[in-house]
């Protein structure tokens, strides 16, 4: 096993990280930047190295500054957390050359699942539903009609050259696609100057269901309990379920049986988590892979009965999984909510600054928080606006949401706006409450409700 | 369901009564004394009512003052905790008299359960295995002879008149028996002015394991699994497990079956413990019934997945148990320290003053911390001095036992003096690890080594 592990990361899940080396008996070294000097982390670890100045590619994101604080330490390995350098794969690549585990899967791996359209190849080489469309372009409408009588409508056409939402068209039936095939091929080609369009499945209509498996250097893998994501305000998770009430254990095994293949199918080493799109009728399809730890794994630890920090370690340490697929069943239902140091009422703009007053609403069975903060901290416009994060694990969903809502009513901070309230609104919204909502829901429908209500 | 309850009771059972209560959407009245003014649980109260000065006699014993506090503030219902009035039958009938509820046993029950002797003749009855020894006095050492057979030795002779320890005398056969009663007879005549013996069992080397059962108005009763408290120091539980890891299945299953049938002869309603002595034969023999909430009913929470303030509001509140007793097997192993303001190398002597600082070592999961203090909290000499319990779960005691050692090195308070180095010490004790203790191993083992490593 390790004697000293370096946590490439700062706030709260660098000193998770450092609860769990010190409950294995390895030693933390911290390195931050001048901005997290006085941070909880920081003063947590056994060991720290300042590495730069607090914009990120000055110190978080300096692989060289790492690495050396690494040999200076003589470190065994490097845990990258999220964000930052942890699905860099040159850097796991360099993390080698200097003869430092680190702590995830391979710089291969990284690269592979770094680029989405090998990312997609690859995983439907290996059975993973991927989103149904054109491989590569349209030739022409005849291709377009019988692909997406294939697929069954609705479809999208996009423009290759498109993004960020642009260049896409929803249609309905063949009717509307002979109408609007050459017509979008004009408009595209006049925005982008370039009109080669492809066609996917229709998947607007969505949850955003994950799963994350784990695997040792010795052919074990294990898949967790599914999260349901799919409460999402740009692109951003605002609070996370295990497991999604709506799926089925068949369901969950099932999809739990394409992701261990699947893992195995690419030599996948520690923990990672296939990102799915899951329409109305649980069709399932690959979106992305993350290479890494996510933010909400807490969710995952408590259904599944595991700590995954800790089995990231020893698995990196060449043991074997400390647990099997049958220790891993959903045990209850697990809510996560994010608070964040930003304001609702002002589209959710950070608030950076001093936290003058912090009581965090622990206590009694099933609440968690893990959180990088205390009062005196401060939340720098660095780094993102996460505070803590309250997890709670109960019997059903019906008992965590009223213990989340308490826990959050709980909750007080003086000093920097957060989201508290919206989180409380939100908790208590009947679509959510009956499972009924899609990735857009939030966006769509929740908040200009809730912005409306709360501009009167 | 009760609309209002009061809670006759002050620290962190406050704190945890009040966070299930509005997990319930019940409203929470907290009755303080002028020393409790500004603490947390008055703080996060929704109403409260301050019924007298620091000395207990004059605010949270005071029967009269709780119950008008109750009827000013309307309150349908009374939550007595643990300590107080909560084991107090004559309280327990003037909130009859009042018309509002008891969140515990019938005043009949407590009265019954709190006289020894009728406890033990009322278990007895009812098949509970009681320490074995005289009905009364001893006639004459021919009597004493034939029982102390019966029983097996070694037996105790006991000064009906003596008591704190003092006219008790161990014997190992029958030539001592013979040797040493008419000697003991004239030693107690003379320091008590009464000759009366009566024999025991000796159960000087045994655990002490306590077992928690509830049951609702309608008939269903529920025992939970057993702690096990033997480590403790004048008394005072200092840290308990559950399960006991030497007691099997089949051996908890019995005993459960012992306790259900007890709860049900004495028509008990909520929550009470059995507590035992048990014999390195794992014989058990009952002591005594606590009719009340314990302070370490967390770890019987977290190994059997309930939450048991809640339940006994609902009891009270005429609805059918929660839960069954195939929901209440044992997951895993939870154990609980319990944090004082007190200074172990000055004989444990309280420490009261006020807390400039203290972190709570809350994060990742498994670990749970109930408290009723924060930063600027005042400990008071009146109260005892518990300022938080640490709790743990996890799949096996190792995991357990490495979790709370972090948790307790992480844990940080200034102003005051607390066990913290004790704990961790003991819990770093072989005997200790290996659950090769009993109820004195504490008291006459491990604490004159740690005494005297400490002195050095």
């Amino acid at each position: 096993m390790f004697k000293k592990v370096l946590i490439a990361n700062r706030g709260e899940i660098a000193v998770q990280t450092i609860r769990a080396l010190h409950e294995l008996n390895i030693k933390a070294v911290a390195v931050y930047s001048t901005a997290d000097a006085d941070s909880l982390f920081v003063k947590m670890s056994d060991e720290t190295v300042c590495i730069g100045s607090g914009q990120p590619t000055d110190s978080y994101l300096k692989m060289e500054a790492v690495l050396d604080a690494a040999a200076l330490t003589a470190s065994d390995a490097i845990f990258p957390g999220y964000g930052f350098l942890s699905e860099n794969s040159e850097f796991a690549e360099l993390c080698q050359e200097y003869g430092i585990k680190f702590i995830g899967p391979s710089a291969e791996v990284i690269n592979l699942m770094g680029n989405k359209a090998n990312a997609k190849a690859t995983m439907k080489k290996l059975g993973v539903p991927t989103i149904p469309g054109s491989d590569g372009y349209l030739k022409d409408l005849d291709q377009a009609l019988e692909l997406a009588e294939q697929i069954g409508y609705p479809v999208m056409l996009k423009a290759a050259a498109g993004g960020g939402g642009k260049g896409i068209r929803q249609v309905d039936d063949s009717n509307q696609l002979c109408k609007v095939y050459e017509e979008t091929k004009r408009e595209i080609k006049l925005s982008y100057g370039d009109d080669h369009l492809y066609l996917e499945k229709d998947l607007s209509d969505s949850k955003h269901i994950e799963m994350q498996a784990i695997a040792d250097q010795h052919g074990h893998v294990v898949y967790f309990p599914e999260r349901d994501c799919s409460l999402q305000r740009n692109h951003q998770k605002i609070m996370e379920e295990s497991p999604c009430p709506e799926i089925s254990d068949e369901e969950r095994q099932h999809m739990g049986e394409v992701v261990v293949n699947a893992m195995k199918g690419i030599n996948y080493e520690n923990t990672g988590t296939f990102e799915f799109l899951m329409d109305r009728d649980h069709q399932f399809y690959f979106m992305e892979m993350n290479t890494r730890l996510q933010v909400e794994h807490t969710i995952t630890e408590e259904v599944a009965g595991v700590e995954l920090i800790k089995a990231m370690i020893k698995v990196a340490a060449g043991e074997d999984l400390p647990f099997n697929q049958a220790d891993c069943k959903a045990k209850g239902y697990a809510l996560e909510c994010r608070i964040n140091a930003e304001d609702p009422a002002k589209v959710f703009q950070p608030t950076p600054g001093t936290i003058e007053f912090v009581h965090f609403p622990f206590g009694t069975k099933g609440v968690r928080i893990d959180s990088g903060v205390e009062t005196g901290s401060k939340i720098s416009p660095f780094y993102d606006s996460m505070i803590a994060k309250i997890i709670v694990h109960m019997p059903t969903k019906k008992d965590a949401v009223a213990k989340m809502l308490r826990a959050l009513k709980e909750f007080e901070i003086k000093g920097v706006k957060t989201n508290r309230e919206f989180l409380v609104d939100l908790l208590q919204d009947q679509h959510f409450l009956d499972g009924d909502f899609n990735n857009l829901y939030v966006e769509n429908h929740f908040l200009k409700e809730w912005v409306k209500h709360h501009d009167k």
